[in-house]
């Protein structure tokens, strides 16, 4: 094998030839923080293009179905914006803009020829994270030394994803190993924050957030082991779906921890609207995906569950607000943002009751998302530190041991994880421990009829999908999503939406707390508005497992109350 | 803790003292094989309840309905029974009569008082493997080191029965650990066929098996990870299902290498008559088991999967039948049953093609049910000689080698399990390559709509459930479970039916052909037919993950086209 630093300069050779030059733009200087502007006023795309690159999901699909709009000229206008916005925030790999647009042209010819959509998804670019495998494409999932090795099959969600429409533009960026909810790796660089370019766009599927944020996609697929869909959704402003096992097709993706199949990841959209995640589910759903994965569960789309039926139709829902976890008392904008949409709901007619979480910590630990900095004992870190180790040590690619600014970028470490795993028998105590407290939970959603009034219990939980905004870089470290991994924990399928931005006014530093560890005490100190200025504020929506409809819908019900409360 | 032998010499006198003293019978001497005429000529059934005991699932609980048989009645009956199957074949574990006449006399009164019945299941009394734990009963699962802790809650399945009205009334022998095909165990000795008791009932739920044959119980439920359900349904020549992962509720039970969460045990129905399997998976999966058991897949009774609505209703479905797995070559009983099968089939106006199995011998290395004999280095055995060792060494029970009559009844071994188990990185890597045969098996079966005619894949998969009917005891080691295993990894749900019995003129030895292995050519040589003298000869029919109502359907089809062949 050639060296890591060989492949990876070759890489990044390839990676800016497969860039149009006439895309080529002069990005604001690193100074510039906020560049969500940029892309309409860079003087490349035309009117028509910001148009295009502007509408929703829903309004696009009802134009390329009756033609008002081709095909070509919607991925046209998404790839010109989505090559700015790499330009300003590093948040692509894969770039195949002559493929999609290949594609793209059949799609309207058939269209043409046969008065038909090929799908649901007809013509709707889709950018896909840095794990969906395409034929004759890499797939490095952050590694250098997964240079050079080219997939000989589509990922199944790419084959249905096309087989309902849809046109694969580009891949965006990842971490190395995937298991960081930043977005830095030596092959393809660090992915910014639109809103605040000083601030991390999060991750595992940070390149999506970025990208979709500055509106160079309208829908991107992530996956999710811990958090990786719904931190970048709440870093960047978007709507995102975490699914349960089983419900969106993952076979045929490059992953980390192949294997693992205790606590497993999943697929699921990132956007710009809750319309446009309904649109990727229904239309991914309906296609029967269990015919092509075998770990697929066969369920279909079913519109009873999205009409509520097992939530009262909606009339009187009544949700469950989590103000903090017990691990990590949230800084002031999500506090306020958790305000508001209790205010919302309220004002809607709907019951909001505190939720009482249990065990948040303990499954903290279970699932060990720390891979590196403790000697925590969980599935996760079962046995990461010899995959990691087998997968790198083959090119000397060193493992990223921080994603800070000043060393991340040049560090050639020589860090090796230390943990030492765990022994199989040691793995099963602790999948039994999870499995226990899965049925613990459940009892206690289940007991939660006693206080919500209306002979059901609580129908959704609302709260935090991180304990903070996007946070300088090198300050998410995998530690802290203890917010989102729960839920992938317990499999309840969450969904994230936006609720505000960070105002200096309004977020003010709260007073010191009683503080549950030096930890909480550290996510304490790290606030200050200034230095989050700008960023999104996001809350998560969290229903019972394989309830996606009804997640979906009530996401579209609390967006609505928070949209007539401003 | 007390030493082993203390623990069962005390639990046995226990057992003995719940057994009614008035239904003590003289049981035939142990040179007669064939038993199953001894109930209802002992004497002690008078002939109301040898009709009760005799009516399938389906007419008891319409009689129990319209009040034309009482609870009380038809548990007296089968309790009853049920004793007088355990003094012929020592099936029963717990026996616990009186609490269950108290329950059914509840259910009496309700129906009295109110007009309706509890549930779908009203006054149906149900058997239950020595797993699936009772408030205040000990659960042993086949070990002595267990006897002495009692529950202290239901297992879900349990508390889901109990809501439906069914009427929990003895549990059933199985081997320690759970891990064998066979029923032996120091506490409650061995489990016989109640056709040919020097015939094993086969395992691990082989005290259901012959419970239900001798119709000491209309219906029981048993687990299923490797083919538990499957086998002693074979071999007692009864209809049995495993379902799907995730279909019934497991939570709750006492199991065997808990945590393990890759190749899961499922709970089943095992009965006489497939409309009783149906009852109870309608009964249950109505219930909303999702709401008891987070594992438990939010699937709704699905009538039009039933009507075989994926399956072109029915009218024209085509089976294809594996009448050989690639790995054993089975025994003439079984083959003569697949003949009488396929003509069934092909008279009833059903197409029948031949199954061309893939990587059946991979399966079974993968899963390794073979935690004793071989150095196999697969999921189950992964760290399964850690367990049993924890488990026993707190009495000093020994492990049992040998399921042999002569050895096994007397032994006190000192063996423990030789192999080492597996790191965690192995075990993902395994894991992995069962992942990736699953989704080859997917494209295999979808492959198929090019040989049907139909315009669909081959509908159902009928094969053998064991490569021989029921053995000899000790013959029916681990490593013989490929027929089954292969269908818990690939999670396919399977239904036993019964066909036929051996008939030594119609069944007699082959010549030699030319062998897979020396276990091949072993599995030949063992094979004679006055050895299976009366030996019930079942298959099975697999379906599609979670594709339980499409499996039972064509499971009655099958049924009465091979009823109406005959």
């Amino acid at each position: 094998m050639p060296h890591w630093t060989a492949l990876v300069a070759e890489k990044k050779q390839r990676q800016l030839e497969s860039i149009p030059q006439e895309w080529i733009v002069t990005p604001p200087p690193d100074s510039t923080l906020d560049v969500t502007e940029f892309p309409e006023t860079c003087g490349l795309l035309n009117a028509r293009e910001i148009e295009i690159t502007n509408t929703s999901v829903q309004v696009l699909l009802e134009k390329l179905a009756r033609a008002e709009w081709t095909a070509v000229d919607v991925t046209t206008a998404f790839s010109k914006r989505a090559i700015i916005a790499h330009q300003l925030v590093h948040c692509l790999t894969e770039i195949f803009v002559d493929r999609a647009l290949a594609r793209a042209a059949e799609l309207d010819d058939h269209l043409k020829k046969t008065g038909k959509v090929v799908g649901p998804l007809h013509g709707l670019p889709i950018s896909l994270k840095d794990q969906l495998c395409i034929k004759g494409l890499e797939t490095t999932i952050g590694y250098a030394s997964l240079i050079g090795q080219y997939a000989d099959k589509n990922a199944v969600l790419v084959d249905v994803l096309i087989e309902c429409g849809a046109v694969p533009f580009v891949r965006t960026n990842v971490p190395q190993t995937l298991a960081w909810p930043e977005s830095f790796n030596y092959v393809f660089g660090r992915t910014t924050n639109p809103y605040n370019r000083s601030l991390t766009s999060g991750g595992s599927s940070g390149g999506e957030g970025a990208l979709i944020a500055l509106k160079g996609s309208p829908l991107g697929v992530g996956s999710d082991l811990g958090g990786s869909i719904r931190i970048p959704s709440a870093f960047c402003g978007l709507y995102g779906l975490k699914p349960s096992y089983g419900r969106v097709p993952y076979s045929g993706t490059r992953g980390t921890l192949e294997g693992q199949d205790s606590l497993v990841p999943v697929l699921g959209p990132m956007t710009n609207s809750v319309v446009g995640v309904k649109a990727f589910m229904k239309a991914v759903v309906n296609a029967k995906p269990w015919l092509k994965d075998p770990l697929v569960v066969r369920k279909k789309w079913d519109e009873d569950e999205y009409n509520l039926a097992d939530h009262g139709f909606g009339k009187d829902l009544c949700f469950a607000i989590m103000w903090d976890n017990g691990v990590v008392v949230p800084h002031p904008p999500i506090r306020r943002a958790l305000e508001i949409t209790k205010a919302a709901l309220q004002k809607a007619g709907h019951k909001v009751v505190d939720w009482k979480p249990i065990k948040h910590r303990e499954l903290g630990d279970i699932t060990a998302s720390n891979i590196f900095y403790t000697m925590q004992r969980g599935i996760m870190n079962a046995a990461s530190a010899e995959e990691f180790m087998i997968t790198t040590s083959v090119t000397g690619e060193p493992l990223i041991t921080t994603m800070e600014l000043d060393d991340a970028d040049t560090a050639v470490a020589t860090f090796r994880p230390q943990n030492d795993g765990l022994t199989v028998y040691q793995l099963w105590q602790v999948q039994k421990l999870r499995q226990n407290i899965r049925m613990e939970y459940l009892d206690h959603w289940e007991a939660t009829v006693s206080e919500t009034g209306t002979g059901r219990p609580v129908d959704a939980i609302i709260c935090p999908a991180a304990p903070f905004v996007a946070t300088p870089h090198g300050k998410n470290r995998s530690v802290y999503v203890d917010y989102t991994i729960v839920w992938n924990a317990l499999d309840y399928p969450a969904a994230v939406f936006p609720v505000t931005t960070v105002d200096s006014t309004l977020d003010g530093k709260a007073p010191p707390h009683g503080f549950y560890d030096d930890f909480d005490k550290d996510i304490y100190e790290m606030y200050d508005p200034e230095k989050f200025k700008n960023a999104p504020v996001c809350l998560q929506l969290v229903g019972r497992t394989l309830e996606e409809e009804a997640v979906i819908r009530m996401t579209e019900i609390v967006d609505a109350a928070v949209a007539a409360a401003k």
